[in-house]
C-alpha cells in the first residue's frame, strides 16, 4: 500500500502521542515531533510504502526520546481491558456459529488501537464499541474460504488487547485441526505484541510454534525477517494477517492464500482495499 | 499563546483538510501537505505564536493549491445548517435569562466548525450537539461582568454557521443599549467569516459598524490590521472575541477589558487557559 498525503498528519499525530505516553518534557516531545516532520519532508516525496515511513517516522521518535518502548503501560492497560470482556465474548462465539463468531470478535478486537486517533482507552466506550460492532457483523466475509485452508495457518498478530480475541478464532482453528504458527513482532513497536506478551500470557501454549518478524518494523518487514518466517509465509495453507500494519506490508509481497482480517480505520487502508471506513473485514486472496 | 508540539499534526490535517476540499488531485494534495510540512520544520522549531504558524501554513497551502477559498462550499453549508437551526435557539434564548443563554448559544455555534478533527458536517449530529450543550451550560460564566460593559462593543467573529448565532447576542446587546462593531476577516481564510458573508447575511444591518481585520490571518495579525481596528481595540468598552483562533492571537496583545467566548476544543487553547476541553467557556478579562 502507498502512502497517501492524508497519512503524514495521521502519522505525526501518532507521535506526539507516543511523545506524551514516554515524557511529560515538552521540548522533548517537540524534538519527537521535529525528527518526524523530517521524516515525512524526506519520505513522503518519493511515494514509498506507507509501513516503510511509518517505521522509520517511529525508530527515529524512539531514538530521540531514548525509549525503546513508549507504549509499555498503555500496552498492560490495553490487556486488562481485554481480558475483562473475554467472558462475555467467549459466549457469544460458542452460542453458534463459532468460527464466524470467532473471526468476528478477533476484528473486533482490533479497535483496540489506542495509537489510532479518536479511539480511547476507556473501558466503556471499549464495550459499546463491541456490542455495537458484534451487531454490524462482517462487512466482508470469507470465513467459508478460510475454513478449507486451516491446515497449517501462519498467524501474524497484531496489538495488545486484541490478541486476547484473537485466542477464541486459535481454539477455533485447532478444533477445526488446523496447525498453527504465531507471528510476533521481534521488538516493541507502538501497542504491538511482542514475545514478552507471548510469555506473560501464555500464548505459547495455545498455538504450535512461535516466530517474530525479527525487528521492530511495522508490519512484516521481508528484509528484516528472520530465514524460518519467510519459509513458513512461503508454505503456510494460509496465512491470517491481522490489522492494517500487517495489510500495509503483506499486500506488497506476494504469499497466497492470505486473509486479511481487519477493521478499516482509515481512509487510505479502506481505499486500497475498495472498501469504506470502520468496516469489519474478512477477506481471503487466493 | 505559543505553539505546542501536539498543535503540528493538527496543522497538517487542516492542510490535508482543505487540500481535499479544493481538489481531487492527489499529487497535488501531496504538494500541499509538503509545503505545510516545509512550515512546520522552520517555524515550530522556535516556539512562535501558534497562529503565526497556522497563518503561514494556511497560505502557504492556499497558494500551492491555487485556491484562495478552499472552504468556499463548507461555509455555505454551515451557514444552512446554522439557518436552521436558529429558529429554536431563537426560541430557547427568548425563554428566560436572554443574555446568558444568547452568550451560550453563540459559543454552542462556535461548535460549527468543520476544519476541526472529528467534528462533522452532519446536520443530526449539529442539532445533538447543540442540544448536548445546551444542557451542560457554561463552564466559565462571567455574563454578569460583561453586561454593565455593553457601551461600546467590538465584536470578533469566527466561523460562518456560528455567526447566526451570534446575531442572537447581537440583538441582546442592543437591548442594553450596546453599540457593537462587528469585525470581520479582511479576505477568506478557513470557513471564517469575511465581508462576503456580511453583505449576503445582511449583517451590517444587526451592528454599527463593520470593519476587517485588513488581510486573511488566522485571528487578528495587528501588523496587517487597518488603523481603524486598532482604534476601536483601544477604545473599546469590552472586545468579546469568539472562538480559538482570536483567543490565540489576542492573547499575545493587550487590549483590555476582553470577554473570551469559546469552547475549548484543543487541549492546546484549554491548557493557555487553564481549563479542560470541550468547556463552555465565558471569560472576561479587564
Amino acid at each position: 500500500m502507498k502512502i497517501h498525503p492524508r497519512c503524514a498528519p495521521c502519522l505525526l499525530s501518532r507521535v506526539q502521542f507516543e511523545a506524551e505516553l514516554s515524557t511529560n518534557d515538552v521540548s522533548l516531545q517537540k524534538k519527537a515531533v521535529l525528527a518526524g516532520i523530517e521524516v515525512l519532508r524526506k519520505y513522503l516525496i518519493d511515494g514509498a510504502p506507507a509501513t516503510h515511513i511509518s517505521t522509520k517516522i517511529h525508530r527515529e521518535a524512539y531514538r530521540v526520546l531514548g525509549d525503546i518502548d513508549p507504549y509499555r503501560e498503555k500496552k498492560q492497560h490495553s490487556n486488562e481491558a481485554a481480558k475483562k470482556l473475554l467472558p462475555a465474548i467467549r459466549d457469544f462465539v460458542a452460542e453458534k456459529d463459532s468460527f464466524r463468531r470467532a473471526v468476528l470478535a478477533s476484528i473486533i478486537g482490533n479497535s483496540f488501537d489506542f495509537g489510532v486517533l479518536g479511539f480511547d482507552a476507556d473501558r466503556e466506550i471499549a464495550k459499546e464499541t463491541v456490542m455495537k460492532q458484534f451487531e454490524r457483523g462482517l462487512d466482508v466475509d470469507d470465513t467459508d474460504r478460510m475454513k478449507s485452508m486451516l491446515e497449517n495457518v501462519v498467524y501474524l498478530t497484531d496489538n495488545c488487547g486484541e490478541i486476547f480475541f484473537d485466542t477464541l478464532l486459535f481454539e477455533e482453528i485447532r478444533k477445526l485441526s488446523g496447525r498453527i504458527t504465531l507471528v510476533v513482532r521481534g521488538a516493541p513497536i507502538l501497542n504491538d505484541v511482542t514475545m514478552e506478551e507471548v510469555e506473560e500470557l501464555g500464548l505459547d501454549k495455545k498455538v504450535d510454534m512461535v516466530l517474530t518478524t525479527g525487528s521492530n518494523a511495522i508490519g512484516v518487514c521481508l528484509r528484516e525477517a528472520p530465514p524460518e518466517l519467510v519459509e513458513a509465509l512461503g508454505s503456510a495453507s494460509l496465512i491470517i494477517s491481522k490489522g492494517m500494519a500487517n495489510y500495509e506490508t503483506m499486500s506488497e509481497y506476494d504469499f497466497k492464500p492470505i486473509a486479511y482480517l481487519l477493521k478499516t480505520k482509515c481512509e487510505s487502508v479502506a481505499e486500497a482495499m475498495g472498501l469504506r471506513r470502520n468496516m469489519n473485514v474478512a477477506r481471503v486472496e487466493e
